[in-house]
């Protein structure tokens, strides 16, 4: 695509009308001009970790599995109608089968290749897709750490706290949706307050409810409120939808879809996978299943609604052989991130992977380590949308507070990747070469007095000072450093504005949505 | 080269006889059958994050650095008469100007493109160059620090406790050199107990001094002893060389290589670049004065000895901004590695690069993203040989004892990327979806059971287990289950055998060597 097309609406077909105008222009603007880029734009060639033979094998093993062994569409008649219509075929209560080629036909006929995903504030606007990468934090953890308070259940305050902080943080594009559980909140009625904090603390794109398919409409219908109206089939959020892999989608994931894809909201049909347990300990088995998963998912969405946008999302993780617990920050995990990568950038659609996992219990250097051995991977396979970006800890059960703050700092840092290595002629410094005296150091050159400002990725966490320095300081590790700057970063919160009329139709909403139902406890 | 040729002893021109025989084919049959290989070979293709004409415009301003602003070779006479035979110009004392291209034909025509270096124990030979990656532990800090003694200056029971811990350590593959800096030791004599230590505690292949042209004879000597007398022109030292940036080789380390290329032992001809200091700050212009810098000081070693093996060498950091310190784990730093890893490739010959990077003070989270953050790009973009991969804190100041179990474990992660996805028959894994029932786990299946012990990644030092497991086993961060660690690998060291009288020929040579000169404090 172009970079005018770029800039078109989501949710429109590949050969469908140019969208934009007056929203696009200023998308554009907020991209060149605010000091921090709401997505990244990578200009690098994405790594690849498979060739050309390598990658047609998986292709074909996926097209066998979904038509000789089948994916099941559970307890949704409807979804199984499409099918038939189709020209799959059915068996038992829900196997599906379908010709091979048929899913990726159908995929690559009405997907975007990729959308935009609007913000409150257009500036935030996401371009999701092709050369495009935007991160979003944690997701799902039904607790909460901090060097403060340790390890605890999460509550409707730290979700907000999560939000707000995400709101702060320039590398995070996007305001996530589960940033934590507020259990504190019935868990029938926890989506109209989440969404709620989404949509009035940020003015970043956010995620929806697919706990449900009628929370998926109260979420879409509060996004519609705080968006001032009629969305006008305009993309505003980007929801999760798990595979009940292996090879199944069950109905209340189905039904949230449904939901978002009939109003041309975007789904990440994502594959959910602990390699042995949900598919074969294989990369190249777990990817033919990722594949066949996700291209049934993003197929169903577009007989849904031609043109929805779709994400071709994979979460894997590799096991401990003595436990059988999640491993995360693995090199087999890496491998998965950027061969479905490949896999997702031949299909033409935006694809969903890795973030900065861990499974270590602590901020401590198991933590880091596997953090960033999930996101260089992710990063230099080129993933387009990126969840649990920063703060997962403890195998995804816990959001530290401490993580929040220094993933987000590494998330800086791949804004450099991205831009890759600038060969103009001030990249090139030749001009320093002629200037400076034999020997000398370049310290004081004209070229370098020029571009130190801008030279090296600047880190917040980071401690760079002499042992001594450190020492005197406090000998603080970047786990209390982090702590500290999360306390100062709550304390200068500011919320974005809303339009006081907007946020009243909200709360009159959720007010009404809350008083029709009982309270459920999770 | 083929694999056949990747046998070939250290020190051939390209063009060479075959060497290998017996030693070769015991090399390959190690590497087939033991558990751990003795290097990595690696089938995925490197990482690139330059295109063609990015990379020619680097060479064509390297050639226009060499041939117009000239490189010093400060205080050697010699290699000044060996650039005036070779068509070189002189300037003033001893600035060089090298007529375009003359640099990259002499190490093209002459350096090897891969070579062997050998271990004591033939099972640990290294092969450098091609598609090979070779660990070496940290190098130069004249601190230590572990968690119950805390920083302080090295001694030589911390070298040998290094060198010791790194023969356990499976995936280091080379001994390394100053691991640390035995300050207890006259600064004169230390090289002596430092190539002891190598050459007796351990049998993996090992560095030599550098700090003196006679340390570099001496080490050449030990190791000729502790091979049991003539090296028959073997390879068994790789020495680093590092250039006086920018653009000078200074008489000390021209003195090293000389004597290193005269036996026909490796030198890593090394640029030492703080981006902004000793280059221009931007990348392109780094990796043109580096490109210069090692061209030059590999082509000298082939005028010393034509077919002399040489690594081309390259350590770049970035720097705060506030306060002129180097920092790392920085992405400007892990572009600069995968741009000057594809211009090595370009001449043909092994490139040393990376490592685990840090400025962190403690074995905390910054210390684990800044070396993960410097470990995947030194492995994705196809580093040959990789200097400070385990236990470098600290700027490089100290060697941490906790890091360097830390790292090494990290560095176990890589032998699977370099392998590559599987896509065998038994990698597509089709018959464990052809035999799963519909929907259930694949924990039983027979290809699970079949792959699972070797299935990932198993860590020796990241902690899986439950929260609630986790807290009853103390909560240990993973630097207290490394400081554990590096005690009961300590505990658990025996010395490799060794011929008593080469021992007894190495002990007399310090001996004699300590009694004939006086003591130097450093």
């Amino acid at each position: 695509m172009s970079d005018d097309d770029a800039t078109t609406d989501g949710g429109q077909p590949r050969r469908g009308r140019r969208g934009g105008g007056r929203a696009a222009r200023q998308a554009a603007r907020a991209a060149s001009t605010s000091a921090t880029s709401p997505y990244l734009v990578r200009s690098m060639p994405p790594m690849e970790m498979l060739d050309e033979a390598g990658l047609r094998t998986i292709e074909d093993n996926a097209e066998t599995i979904m038509s000789e062994i089948g994916i099941a569409f559970q307890e949704t008649p409807d979804a199984l109608d499409l099918w038939r219509d189709a020209g799959a075929t059915i068996d038992g209560d829900d196997l599906v089968r379908f010709p091979r080629g048929l899913c990726r036909e159908i995929v690559q006929a009405n997907a975007p290749t990729e959308f935009v995903q609007h913000g409150r504030n257009p500036e935030r606007n996401v371009r999701i897709g092709g050369n495009t990468t935007v991160f979003a934090p944690n997701y799902g953890s039904p607790f909460v750490t901090d060097l403060d308070r340790g390890r605890r259940y999460a509550t409707i305050e730290d979700f907000e706290n999560v939000v707000k902080l995400t709101y702060l943080l320039p590398h995070l594009h996007h305001s996530g949706g589960t940033v934590c559980e507020p259990v504190d909140i019935p868990v029938n009625k926890r989506h109209l307050d989440m969404m709620y904090a989404h949509l009035r603390w940020s003015d970043k794109p956010c995620m929806g409810s697919v706990t449900a398919p009628e929370r998926a409409e109260d979420s879409i219908e509060l996004a519609r409120l705080a968006f001032g109206g009629d969305l006008q089939d305009r993309t505003v959020l980007t929801s999760l939808i798990n595979a009940s892999s292996p090879l199944r989608w069950d109905a209340t994931m189905l039904g949230a879809a449904t939901a978002y894809a009939k109003a041309n909201q975007a789904c990440i049909m994502s594959p959910f996978i602990l390699a042995g347990a949900m598919s074969p300990v294989t990369v190249a088995g777990l990817a033919a299943q990722a594949l066949a998963e996700a291209l049934t998912g993003m197929a169903y969405c577009q007989l849904v609604r031609p043109g929805a946008p779709v994400i071709f999302g994979t979460f894997a993780s590799s096991m401990s052989m003595a436990t059988g617990a999640p491993t995360f920050g693995t090199p087999e995990a890496g491998q998965a991130i950027a061969v479905m990568a490949a896999l997702a950038r031949r299909v033409g659609v935006p694809f969903r992977s890795g973030g900065q996992f861990t499974s270590s219990k602590a901020p401590d250097a198991q933590a880091a380590y596997e953090s960033a051995s999930t996101l260089l991977p992710t990063v230099l396979s080129g993933v387009n949308f990126v969840l649990h970006a920063a703060g997962w800890i403890e195998g995804g059960l816990a959001l530290s507070y401490e993580k929040l703050i220094m993933d987000a700092d590494q998330l800086g840092m791949m804004e450099i990747y991205a831009k890759g290595v600038d060969v103009t002629e001030n990249g090139q410094a030749m001009e320093a070469f002629r200037t400076n005296p034999a020997g000398q150091h370049f310290l004081g050159n004209a070229h370098t007095l020029a571009n130190f400002e801008s030279a090296f990725y600047r880190s917040t966490i980071a401690d760079n000072n002499s042992y001594e320095q450190w020492s005197e300081e406090g000998s603080l590790t970047a786990a209390q450093r982090a702590n500290a700057r999360w306390k100062e970063l709550l304390a200068s919160y500011e919320a974005p504005p809303i339009d006081p009329a907007a946020d009243q139709a909200m709360l009159d909403f959720i007010a009404r949505r809350k008083a029709e139902m009982p309270d459920e406890i999770g």
